[in-house]
């Protein structure tokens, strides 16, 4: 069973509150990232930045949780999935994806990908793709309360995505039993460069 | 058609002399990450932190190239896709891989997945092992020279993969024309959690 942590003292003032002290240092972390790839700085530099870092982290580090960040939820029930790979607003990997419910039930999501996710040349890895789709397709399945995992999810590349600003949307197609099954997409101005679609199941464990 | 570039002055041992400037500059940054998702420090020990991260990012770009890293290559024909999302040595959100081919032709990785990778608390995200199975699929059935682009991958989940020590292994299954068919896994100590495969098509501008 997963281990879905409720945080008993923490209210919704509290959750902003750490969210606004965390959220910015992870932008400027996503700023080092890019510029980590792009840079073309000498070895004094490189090393004066290096050093800047390392002094960095050990701070982080004076006060650490062990282990991954896992998903916590406040006492009011707000979720704080902050270390996901995808969406998590604490996770400098993270693009993040902010994915949002449309009156159809569909969901959709505007990103911009960077330096940091190319394979081709100026492109999208496809792996990256992949990765993204699994979970916008995840998210189109999901309602509070029910943690629906990914069964096989099969990514079909008609074009190369170029890096930049993109979008990805998704939707339930049908369900039958624990099944769901959804079809999705990412986009770019030109229209789909990578459909994807996948079967989630409900674990059998959050079924009982 | 993509732009691989060939550094024409730029020697083995100048290629060997960047990667020992970069690469530890990297790794400082992928510590970096994973203390910027697990910390609890306070908002004094956050602000120091950040102020730091920030000084180092101007540093690193005050000479940078323009957009993202791209593949080249050395004068001697030495490969540098330093900048790749799952192999990449100056790609702090790479893990990153090292693939090594076998004398039967597959190839193999061990790696570490931390904090950074994680969907389900505890467990690599679905989105993560799609990631790298695209990329050691895609490995399996390149050659030096033949780039081969993913035409459709199907990934099959077999149990919640955990984050830590993992390897995933790859090989052709066939080739027909000029598509190529590719299956794999990633596997912890307990044996494989994510099975793929996937077809590969090299790109008619390559074949010419």
């Amino acid at each position: 069973m997963l281990n879905y942590t409720r945080v008993e003292n923490l209210s919704a003032s509290d959750v902003a509150r750490l969210r606004g002290r965390y959220e910015p240092l992870t932008e400027s972390v996503r700023a080092l990232i890019d510029a980590t790839i792009r840079t073309e700085a000498d070895d004094d530099a490189v090393a004066a930045a290096k050093a800047e870092i390392d002094s960095a982290t050990a701070r982080l580090r004076s006060s650490a949780r062990d282990g991954s960040f896992g998903i916590q939820f406040g006492a009011d029930g707000d979720p704080m999935p902050w270390g996901n790979a995808v969406i998590g607003v604490r996770n400098p990997t993270a693009p993040p994806l902010v994915i949002s419910r449309r009156a159809d039930g569909s969901v959709r999501s505007d990103f911009y990908l960077g330096a940091a996710f190319e394979g081709p040349p100026g492109h999208v890895h496809g792996g990256v793709a992949a990765k993204i789709l699994d979970h916008v397709l995840g998210d189109a399945v999901s309602t509070p309360g029910i943690h629906r995992l990914t069964g096989t999810l099969t990514v079909r590349y008609l074009r190369l995505t170029p890096l930049g600003r993109l979008s990805a949307e998704a939707r339930i197609s049908y369900t039958e039993g624990v099944k769901t099954y959804a079809v999705g997409h990412i986009a770019d101005d030109d229209g789909p460069t990578v459909e994807a679609q996948a079967v989630f199941i409900e674990p059998r464990w959050a079924r009982e």
